[in-house]
């Protein structure tokens, strides 16, 4: 199959690869519809993860049950999928006490931008639309597989409720979701920190009250003007750098939770001040399977439109230009098509 | 008045300073009725933290209303009254919010281990009981003041629920009256750590349903073992040592929260395993008068003792050897009285 690999920083290339077969009884195979590119896929594509040179890249697809295991009896060859980028077996303690992330049987999604890709666990991980939908639903559902539900964590994870002041720190594609996400759960406040027009317009679609173009301390004495100097109540980190985690506890308020989701990269947690103002972080890699049934019912129902934070799309074989476009930050995310 | 002041590490007087004296009308005086040392008053003694030489030292007392300001309007003279180490106006935003211990008034005892304290915030802070309490009832009512109401706020911060599995790390007061939180609060194991037999046999008045006297990886392998290796639902960090908070980590299933309350020290949050497993953090020092009518009525109705923490009383002119046992271990927790 033609997949997208990496075989060093910014060495992104489209090739034949082995199509995925299925080795256990609990794998399936899909024909991805949609594909596309996570704001984590940069990390490597930076020189800050390390990587095997050849190796597929891309968790985030939908697409059509091409192929079943002898257990997964939930999905049959045909049928509509959205695939998170974490499988789960959806029945080990860990996912009954509704952390699907922690699955003893976890896996993940390793040829989002491909042709094909392999599920374990399918019958715990994935969720099938009743009919095939519009072309039009496509990019919204396959948000959810990851970044959606990722915005979603993080507004759980800080505990917005409704009536309060949420701030969302980090302007890319799981930021705006996290706006989409406080907002969807009642928050009366939604403070998107952003300097970019085409994000802060997202930002404001997706039911941002206020946008702070301003960081860092400026940014933090914006915020603590809008709160009438009392601080976030719940605080969403979408990025993962220290300088973003330093943002989210400067303007959470005493009392206030940090959800975190953008994967950590050299981060030092502050701890005298989150013992001494008593501002909790919770979150990390979202239990997609868990939010999965909510948001595929909001998506459908017309609530929600996540879809809206892909801004450029383009052929699977143009993947490294997608890259290159998500890099230099001229697209916020980019739906690859097979 | 007689006070107990630090002028060294290992260095504790009990000595003539001038008595505490109303400045602002916010102002009470306490006669103090009992005091008590600290784990947290082990650091300056230990050598951890700066002191100012001469200063008196202890935080936590109960007594009987000498003086109030002008606008201390709910308490007269003669009143017996519950001081929160951390005194608040009650009424800022963060009180509001049920942050007390981000007041924007914020104050603190200074002088409990002495004849007078001054207690800032007095209409906020302090809570009467209806009547002169019993001197039976004393050390639990002074247990109020901080311990019980920092195991409580532990208790809270990890998210005790009826039914889950709680594990308390540290068996000094704090982490013995987090057992009897967690216990309250409706947990179905309590599983506390501890080495000590006198400590042991308070955790299981407390509630405890299992001791672990293991430590380090040993101490982790056995609360896999009990809780099927799935982990706790909830920790409560009680110590504040970068050990601590590593066993912490260690005994939490994903998805679950430590609440910490012991004030750290040169600790490192792992954030990365924090990311990876969904384990949050929360908690800090305790907003004591947040939960003081709750505990003052479980401690009057009975259902709570935490006074046994207490098990040795001097009188205050023997502050020093208080000191000795609580560094040494030979006591838990020492109750002065003036």
């Amino acid at each position: 199959m033609r997949a997208t690999t990496i075989h060093a920083p910014g060495d992104i290339r489209v090739e034949e690869v082995p199509d995925p077969t299925i080795t256990k009884p609990t794998d399936a195979i899909i024909k991805v519809t949609a594909g596309c590119i996570c704001g984590s896929d940069l990390w490597p594509y930076r020189g800050f993860n390390d990587i095997t040179p050849g190796d597929t890249i891309g968790h985030e697809c939908v697409g059509i049950v091409e192929e079943v295991g002898a257990e997964v009896t939930d999905f049959k060859p045909g049928d509509f999928v959205i695939v998170p980028f974490d499988h789960c077996d959806n029945t080990c303690a860990h996912c009954r006490n509704g952390m699907q992330a922690g699955c003893v049987n976890l896996g993940f999604t390793m040829s989002g931008q491909a042709e094909y890709a392999l599920v374990t666990q399918a019958n715990g991980s994935m969720v099938k639309t009743d009919a095939m939908p519009d072309a039009g639903l496509v990019p919204s559902l396959l948000a959810l597989s990851d970044v959606m539900a990722t915005g979603w964590h993080a507004a759980v994870s800080a505990g917005v409720k409704p009536g309060s002041t949420a701030v969302v720190v980090g302007d890319g594609a799981v930021g705006l979701c996290g706006v989409l996400a406080a907002a969807q759960m009642g928050a009366e406040r939604v403070i998107a920190m952003s300097r970019h027009e085409s994000r802060q317009d997202i930002a404001r679609q997706f039911g941002a009250t206020h946008i702070v173009a301003e960081r860092g301390k400026e940014g933090a004495a914006r915020i603590a003007e809008i709160t009438d100097g009392i601080g976030a109540d719940a605080v969403l980190e979408c990025v993962g750098t220290d300088q973003a985690i330093k943002t989210a506890f400067a303007v959470a308020r005493p009392g206030a939770t940090v959800g975190f989701v953008g994967v950590p990269h050299d981060v030092e947690l502050p701890v005298r001040k989150m013992f001494q103002q008593n501002i909790g972080l919770a979150g990390g890699m979202a239990p997609v399977r868990k939010y999965l049934p909510e948001l595929l019912e909001r998506t459908l129902s017309g609530a929600i439109n996540p879809g809206l934070v892909f801004d450029l799309t383009l052929p699977l074989d143009e993947s490294p230009e997608g890259y290159r476009a998500m890099d230099e930050r001229r697209a916020i995310k980019v739906l690859l098509q097979p």
